[in-house]
């Protein structure tokens, strides 16, 4: 009933370009890779576990993921390129939640008590948040299992929560895990998160053109500044200038909630993955109005192609006019003309469903994903040029790993700084926050190259340290 | 049929604040206070014609200007905010007109020979580009007119034209009335109409805010630099350094069109007043996901306020899925959770007429008109900001004297700002572009203080100087 599992489709595809085989992979049976267990299963205190990443790397063809505890495909949408951590041999006894406003991003460690290669792996999973009850309801799942595993007293399970949610729902949580639940800034595990992936994974980090589409950086430590552009439901602006020093700077209201929103209405469609499909196979300038639209021709001296959008939707209102005025003389309305126009007043919707616009919903889709993406893209370039920042990472559920999407905003940070700043995505780009509230909890060891600094450096020892914000 | 004569209302209701009188005026009879004729009819050739702007003022009861020649309330809107310039005695044998991709608006200067009083008006109308005939057959008509009140030969009429249907509707004017039409850079003739307002007329600019809707600004000579932010059915931003010294920096496509398109496909609004109107009545926070509902309470460490918007349509897919699933449960499908939810996705509109999502029109205007407008003034602001320049003029038919428009640009503005920046509107704000190619053609003497140089100044021997884009 839900289309929740299809919310990875595009994402695998675009991601396949790293991985060249096995295109069959998610037919394949589970676990087929995993027979034996060798395990240490060093139980610690929570709070001073340490997590080894030596050699941490992305796991691509990932059959071997545990699917969800409860056997359902309806409550979550698990994220496929979990991370595999070779030496890491503890066990972790917490889990990372980071609760938008539209999904719930969930990470947690788990061995692999049946395979025979040591460590464990990092597991991504997301859920609507409207559907928080089954993101609970799988979390108790992980506890019941960590108990069985660890022997571990129930209280020793510690949920690091983060976002919007982790205020909304503490309670609920808290109630139904029996277990505490510590509450983390959304911010501050953004970059926390952000740092990880960007100092620690190889292959994670990437640049996105038509002509190459997935330029792998290579992990590095002189990272700072940037600016991190997070886009969920709304888009966070945050300017980053060290470990611990942030402040986010701006952001926008015309986020992935906006386009979900707008498109559901506009095209009828369930689910985003839909959407994104819809906006592959459309096209923009069935109702956007174009510089060759008004110019007939391009604005030279101004530097406008005839091909850029001047107004997005900018065709809808007089092509809908058009199409009703023509409706409306051949219905033998012609000789109105001096008559006010008072019954379409009183009623707002004057027979929408039977004279239907022109306009099919991938072009819509099309319109609407272009018009949000340059957006977000040049005031991200604004904010970059107003706080001297030259990298732009780009963050957040609404991307999707939609070639698109990147290919728009990538665009926009090159067009308006004439070439000279650069787009950055992420491969785990929806799990900045939810990994940063998962290291929160283990302060020493794990950032090797400092992008989690030791205790006392800049105020770790401080348990909820102020933000930079000015 | 059309609904074009509506569109002066919310203008007219705005700006009756500096009105104190007559209410009623719109419904007295044409032309009451003309009465006897006391024109010097002084016939100059066409481009030396002198326009004597001392003592201009805005006419606010306007029952004396005409209505469209032919007497039709159909082909354009007529906007009641006539400029009378009382010491000007010479007739002027040219009318401006500027094509946009929505709207065409048209200036022309007329005398009064009824009146007692000396002098005449400038004239502003406008029409829907796509009834640019009407327009043209406007112009036509003008033409008429004006040979018999001046006996000039026909060639001595000239139409100064800008905006992208300069060049598109070229052809077709130049054929349909048979005179010279001179086509004059857009971005160009909005700052030369722009100068003029701000040096020139008393009570045209002010600032706007909730509590003081309509503070007026002395007209002064002091002006520059500043950054117009001209809002028709997109968004151009252009930098002005000097009387003929400006720069396009930027703009965006989400603009007029935007709101106007998505409008009429989301609430089946036939005009943009109704669409405004509806957007008074509405709440946003239906639609809206507000920090507020991602938090339970307010995100105080980054101050961000409970009530502040997180994500445009931010509600709308949560609320629609959850309707669609009540519909589906109701249904019957509530057996279904393990299969695939293929059925949605080959149809892209799943019964969207029998489910009425939960989302008013109005809710959803006032959720656009919001989101729109604070995109518009938070991109302002940015560019602002990048060309270090404190005041900001909003120009464009998009305003149209609305005030929830201007107070959430103002308010941007404020909030973006701190304070230190300050929004301005103009009471001919969709007019620029038409009053600066109106001017071009009378480069001497029109501007007392400055607003337009004597020739030889800053290159008006030059025709058609290069603008300064970089």
């Amino acid at each position: 009933m839900s289309a929740d599992t299809t919310q990875t489709d595009e994402l695998s595809r675009v991601r396949s370009n790293d991985v060249p085989a096995s295109p069959s992979s998610s037919s394949k049976p589970l676990r087929m890779r995993t027979n034996t267990a060798e395990i240490d299963s060093t139980i610690t205190h929570p709070g001073s576990v340490k997590i080894n990443v030596t050699g941490a790397f992305i796991v691509d063809q990932d059959s071997s993921s545990p699917t969800n505890v409860n056997g359902s495909t309806n409550g979550g949408s698990h994220d496929t390129k979990d991370i595999r951590l070779p030496n890491h041999t503890a066990v972790v006894s917490h889990i990372a939640v980071d609760i938008g406003g539209s999904l719930a991003k969930l990470v947690y460690f788990s061995r692999e008590p049946k395979s025979r290669e040591p460590g464990g792996r990092l597991n991504f999973m997301n859920f609507e948040t409207d559907r928080i009850d089954d993101c609970v309801e799988f979390m108790k799942q992980l506890k019941i299992k960590q108990q069985k595993l660890n022997g571990s007293r129930p209280g020793e399970l510690c949920v690091m929560a983060t976002g919007g949610g982790a205020y909304k729902y503490y309670d609920k949580i808290r109630e139904a895990l029996g277990v505490d639940v510590l509450r983390e800034d959304e911010m501050e595990c953004l970059i926390i998160g952000l740092d990880f992936f960007i100092t620690e994974i190889p292959r994670e980090v990437f640049t996105y053109s038509e002509t190459d589409p997935m330029h792998f950086e290579e992990p590095r430590s002189d990272i700072y500044p940037y600016l991190l552009v997070n886009i969920g439901s709304g888009v966070s602006m945050i300017k980053v200038s060290g470990p611990r020093a942030y402040q986010r700077v701006g952001g926008t209201s015309l986020g992935g909630g906006t386009l979900w929103g707008l498109l559901s209405l506009l095209t009828g469609s369930r689910t985003f993955d839909e959407m994104l499909g819809m906006a592959e196979r459309g096209d923009n300038a069935k109702v956007d109005m174009l510089v060759g639209d008004i110019y007939g021709t391009d604005y030279g001296k101004i530097g406008l192609k005839s091909s850029t959008i001047a107004s997005s939707f900018g065709k809808v209102f007089r092509m809908k006019r058009e199409a009703e005025r023509e409706a409306e003389d051949s219905g033998g309305l012609t000789n109105g003309d001096s008559d006010p126009p008072s019954s379409s007043q009183t009623n707002p919707h004057p027979s929408s469903e039977t004279k239907a616009p022109p306009f099919s919903a991938p072009d819509i889709s099309r319109s609407l994903l272009y018009a949000i993406s340059n957006n977000i893209g040049q005031i991200a370039y604004l904010q970059s040029e107003k706080h001297s920042l030259s990298t732009i990472y780009f963050g957040g559920s609404f991307i999707r790993g939609h070639r698109q999407t990147m290919n728009t905003l990538s665009y926009a940070i090159k067009f308006w700084s004439n070439g000279e700043k650069k787009a950055y995505f992420l491969r785990h780009e929806g799990y900045l926050g939810a990994v940063g509230a998962f290291l929160k909890r283990q302060p020493r060891n794990w950032g090797r190259r400092g992008s989690f600094e030791e205790s006392g450096g800049l105020g770790l020892d401080r348990e909820y340290p102020s933000p930079g914000v000015g």
